[in-house]
């Protein structure tokens, strides 16, 4: 625009930040055009926040092994190996449990995973009632132990315990390996905080007759491609976390000629059929385990800014990043926000709980809700609201999965990596969908919902990167 | 605009029909706004069809006459109740054979469904050779119908003979019946025009191993709802037609405790499950019948425009609508474009062939692409193609049906009904999506892709509906 139309013609007005400016220029009719930009996030306990991004940024290792990160993460091919018991695959003594999220002691547990814990005491034979085991808890009468730090994972309260079976998950180059227990179905079950005669029978059932049904079947197969059944679930309207419809029919169709064969009853074979095709959530005790698979393959890179974890015990929230070794993030964790079973409400939602958020991690479930529309009527939100959260993602991630694609994006790869840096710099937080299990112990579910990280997990960790990032020499 | 700045300031200029008008001014840098307003279809024949639109549009029946066809196509509930040989449950004999499509001879008939005639004469023990076949048929050694006029559906050629099996449907609340035959995967398959031995030793297989295995898990299940699988399906990226993979993983899981608990050899048994887990389009074969049922009960309605059938035997392209009975409107089947699997391509493709269309007119199909943006891979086309498709045939249909709810679209019912009327009016041609036969007998699947009705079925219906119109008194 040459100088003297500057002074003839209308101003054309860009605005950045917030809106003060903007409101004031459309109150006088300007025409104004907002821009997207944010400024980063400020540390809720008053750090340097843009201080430690400059750090981070800088830190001329950033470049190198986030690259690296993406290269080892799109590289891992997951394939369910072994079903086995936890106590033989994850070495777990009796009187040990795992549960989900950072470490949590009885006294600071949420209701879901103290239920859990009662029910687990019960299960395996430590007490003989619910009041008893929870008195032996309080006495300090288990060891408890994230599920994370075993190469594990569990939904919701995550509680494993010797005598459940697990997948056994493996990297088909690399061999490593990652377990879960399997899936209990929905509504009043173990992994939601309840804990009453049905749930104890329904676990006595699954170590009983699914697990080594399952084991055998798997055994004459061999390495079943969860990878594969990964990408296909998300042409066909599942996203991984909380839609696992089609995934779930994909292991049964693969399992079943080697179930038939296996020789075990009749009605065992039957049984175990109907259960896992009638929870359409069987397959997300898969999807959890590639994650792991998927994000621990990232773990320990100096100055690599991918989160590896997200996972909450019901009570805090914490997240791993690459660069800070195995150290936790934590903050408390938020309430989601959805919709709920029969009578309950929101006031009977206990906060955000379980390891099931690392499948957000690795680029699927809240992050490919593009995939998956109808899981509005699951969690609420609309269609636009599924397309826009993916969207989004692509702006605080590292990678696209070209073996997840997202078909209505045009088979755009899944959003994946999270980088710690972009989180804080553009104030996106990752969206998460989930389960809403009851406060109280013994309720099991009462809802799905969506719900984000607190802020804090990546200003804290932000904080950490920077105080590990290498000095620069000053400028000359 | 007042008239002192319609001579001071640049003109707006609204354009409709075709672009000479709106490329001049842009020649002339004038922009100009194109509006989406197209003029009639014109009869191909010469006929006068803007004078049939306004008969057509001015029956006084018509409104009604809809209305009562879309709540009948609405209230149709499909359910799978038998399977059995077609001679029992169509009244076959032998040497009587159904075809796809409007009626053809053999001396019109198409290379593939010569080629599944030649196929289907050997597998009844009729010829010893499918050369033997072909001097038979050519002598008129056979009775041929189109499946359309027997209740029934078959997908490509749509060959059925006496001793294959089908698929019994029925309206839980009328009782009326459809049948269609079972599906034999894709390739070199007798629908598709081929006859290897390979083929006949398929179909002798299905007729004495998969057949009665699937009537003894039906009759012992009870009737199986195939509304609702259809409708599941449509959140799980299937369209109905050209995608069934968590459709027939549905009817899979919903068969298999009977199927386990019949007593078969576990062989058998095992094989059956391979055999329909391992063929994505298995469910094709009941989605067809289940439209079959929902189109047939809005046949014979005076003055009502549905198109209650769109059907192609790979020569000619026919459709019937409701308010002119049984009649055929046919003219040359269109050749798709699209997709070729290996080393063939366009010249290799026959006509548009086969009832399958029969999704299509009930609402899904290429009506639902945008349930299932994936297919985009197998019959060309991208994402926001498989949107548009959908969102235009709302323009040309009389309903959306709340039991297929399209997710992507906020759970809007899949647009159902296609009016006659309307599409001669906005020239929008149904969309079809179609697998594409090789042209030569005996080839069997060469691809998938696109294609559309020739225009002329639509304005020879308009003709003979507006023929059938009561002639309003003159205006006084």
């Amino acid at each position: 625009m040459s100088r003297s139309r500057l002074l003839t013609d209308d101003p054309v007005v860009v605005a950045s930040g917030a809106r003060l400016l903007s409101e004031a220029l459309e109150a006088q009719a300007v025409p104004v055009a907002d821009t997207d930009f944010h400024p980063p996030m400020a540390a809720p306990g008053g750090g340097d926040t843009a201080g430690d991004l400059v750090r981070v940024l800088a830190d001329p290792r950033r470049g190198a092994a986030n690259a690296e990160a993406v290269r080892r993460v799109l590289g891992v091919r997951p394939q369910l190996v072994d079903v086995r018991p936890a106590g033989e695959a994850l070495e777990l003594r009796p009187g040990s449990f795992l549960h989900a999220g950072p470490p949590v002691d009885w006294e600071h547990a949420s209701g879901p995973l103290r239920g859990a814990l009662m029910g687990a005491m019960v299960f395996e034979g430590l007490a003989d009632t619910p009041e008893d085991a929870e008195a032996a808890l309080r006495r300090g009468g288990a060891e408890l132990e994230p599920c994370h730090h075993r190469g594990a994972v569990g939904p919701m309260a995550g509680v494993v315990s010797p005598s459940m079976w697990v997948f056994e998950l493996a990297d088909a180059d690399t061999g490593r390996r990652s377990w879960c227990s399997l899936n209990e179905g929905l509504g009043a079950v173990l992994r939601y905080g309840a804990y009453g005669p049905d749930v104890i029978e329904r676990l006595r059932w699954m170590s009983r007759v699914l697990g080594p049904l399952l084991r055998d079947a798997v055994r004459a197969h061999g390495p079943v491609d969860i990878g594969a059944i990964l990408a296909q679930m998300l042409q066909m309207g599942d996203e991984g976390h909380n839609r696992n419809r089609s995934g779930t029919l994909m292991l049964l169709r693969t399992l079943l000629p080697d179930l038939l064969a296996g020789g075990a009853p009749a009605g065992d074979v039957a049984a175990a059929a109907d259960f896992i095709g009638g929870n359409d959530h069987f397959f997300l005790n898969l999807a959890m385990p590639a994650g792991k698979l998927m994000m621990d393959a990232a773990r320990g890179i100096p100055g690599c800014t991918m989160v590896v974890a997200m996972a909450r015990n019901g009570t805090e929230f914490g997240i791993q990043v690459s660069g800070c070794g195995d150290r936790w993030f934590t903050a408390p964790a938020l309430t989601p926000e959805g919709l709920f079973l029969g009578s309950f409400g929101p006031e009977d939602a206990n906060p955000d709980i379980g390891d099931s958020t690392i499948t957000e991690t690795c680029g699927i479930g809240g992050f490919a809700m593009a995939a998956a529309p109808a899981i509005v009527r699951f969690v609420g939100g609309d269609a636009d609201f599924a397309l826009r959260t993916t969207r989004s993602m692509y702006e605080i991630t590292l990678a696209e999965n070209p073996a997840f694609q997202l078909p209505i994006l045009d088979f755009r790869g899944a959003p994946t990596g999270i980088d710690a840096t972009r989180v804080v710099r553009t104030g996106i937080l990752p969206q998460i969908n989930t389960g809403m299990a009851g406060r109280v112990p013994g309720t099991g579910q009462v809802g799905a919902g969506l719900v984000t990280p607190p802020a804090e997990c990546f200003t804290a960790a932000l904080a950490a990167l920077a105080a590990e990032a290498p000095t620069l020499p000053a400028a000359g």
